[in-house]
């Protein structure tokens, strides 16, 4: 996906502003003056992010989901809204997702600001775009603190999601649990919030977790390692793919976790520890930063070669 | 276009913040306690909004422009946007589209804040979605201030842009002034803000300027009439279209114009012709505000019937 790449490089020269951090980041962070937004624009579309058998409120859902997941790793507190909708002459389809749009709202409590609609020609696949507007109260972590001899952490259980777009497509069976995880992800607002005066660098894992963790370490110019078996899977996930390396590297290369990755001084762990206990949310030690670059990968302590893709770069 | 209306309607419910504004308006406006953020959130997409043909440097132009004149009506200083672009495997259109989109955020003084990419399937067409973000520093004008008494005025002229629409689409032989009024539309940002502590209501003429001051009287609860014979027309479009009364609906049916229509009391007249003349703008009173409800044409004195489409409801 080198055509993505290449188009982000030739808009980086616009990119200026400080609040735009060159592009490399997952939010846009304006400081108004006593003000800190976090702004997030992400857009999801059919047959690319999601599929035509989905829920309309599944989709619903997790437009606003992937958008509040970029503000949760920034710490921000999320205020709304602006949608751009397309419109398919489906009036079905269109309450549906409208009923789930209700929903996301409301779990989260956002205001819907406002948006534009416009009504696309039959062969055009949906697509609706989404702007979360936050506001952060303390410091904003980026992808590019990360520091040599930090830990590497990640929130919840990887792999799920991806599993569950199999079971979605039709490809395999499995637990209900992973369609739920691919369907209606969770953002760790909370955990986020909670993280962002601890940690070093902080994104969310969207991409695969080997993926996001190469760009942290990228991005702050040091090397990255995973051990594999520290990587958490969820029983379910265990269960449908089973614990070898194999399964375990499909895992770490999925996409759709949404889940909080982060990097802190070793020093922190007891306070990292503690708030995941209070928040009943799993934070899980998965690597270290190291001097040097790039990425390493450990199974058992030996060393093993990187998967030739890391992720997925639709985004 | 009911769909759309209906869908909005179907939206209106979950848009209950107050900066919102009932999704009557154009923008959302988000007091953050001492700083009032002005948004807008449009998106153009292929075959709607722009042809297949047209330009990448002028599409570039007219997705910022387009947002922009949104903040215009809104008084707003525009600080910086965040894109969502959709990539066609056509470096060649991609890099046209990031050179116009330079000199577009250079021209506005813009900050590039952030955005999302998405690599679309070969049938879709291209859409863009831009989030324009600006600040306001004194009242807002919004479509429901329009008062009995007021006289409703227009910037600019009328009609260009689609007399240039369809001269770029090959129907129409016409001048190139048409044609850049349809391609390279200028948000009327200073006028904005000048205008915004003096107008009772405002908004941009994007769909046709009988459609857009129907929306104002009825937002407002009032009735307008609009004297047909005192909307202003450029030389170029009298050259194109002719003078009689079928020209002038055509005109002010037309989308795309991206002026600023307002009302303000009678007694800021002198106030308003003073400005633009400092400006170098036309602004024309084009009619009044009356009690009652809905619109009222007048041609040389005389109420005409209404045409039975009043401008487009593509947005």
């Amino acid at each position: 996906m080198s055509a993505e790449l290449d188009f982000i490089a030739s808009l980086r020269p616009l990119a200026t502003d400080p609040g735009a951090r060159g592009l490399l980041d997952d939010t846009a962070v304006v400081d108004l003056g006593g003000t800190t937004l976090v702004l997030s624009h992400d857009m999801i579309v059919e047959d690319v992010h999601f599929l035509p058998t989905d829920p309309p409120a599944d989709v619903a859902w997790k437009l606003v989901a992937v958008n509040l997941s970029d503000l949760a790793a920034k710490g921000a507190r999320p205020l709304g809204v602006l949608m751009a909708y397309s419109l398919k002459h489906d009036t079905d389809w269109d309450a549906a997702f409208v009923a789930g749009l209700g929903k996301a709202l409301s779990a989260f409590g956002l205001a819907l600001f406002g948006g534009d609609t416009v009504a696309l020609p039959p062969h055009a696949p949906r697509f609706l775009a989404l702007t979360a507007i936050g506001r952060a109260s303390g410091p904003v972590p980026s992808r590019s603190g990360a520091r040599h001899g930090d830990a590497a952490w990640v929130s919840g259980t990887i792999g799920d999601a991806h599993a569950g777009l199999r079971i979605a497509s039709g490809e395999r069976n499995g637990a209900d649990f992973l369609l739920e995880r691919y369907r209606l992800p969770r953002p760790r607002l909370e955990a986020g919030q909670r993280l962002a005066p601890i940690v070093t660098a902080m994104m969310d894992v969207s991409d695969g977790l080997l993926l996001d963790i190469h760009r942290i370490a990228e991005a702050s110019g040091v090397g990255a390692v995973i051990d594999l078996e520290s990587v958490p899977l969820s029983d379910a996930y265990l269960t449908y793919a089973g614990d070898d390396r194999g399964a375990r590297l499909s895992a770490e290369r999925a996409g759709d976790d949404y889940e909080l990755l982060f990097t802190a001084s070793q020093d922190r762990a007891a306070e990292i520890l503690a708030l995941s206990e209070e928040l009943g949310l799993p934070f899980s030690r998965v690597g270290r930063i190291e001097a040097g670059t790039g990425l390493r990968l450990l199974d058992r302590g030996e060393e093993i070669p990187l998967p030739p893709q890391l992720g997925y770069e639709h985004h």
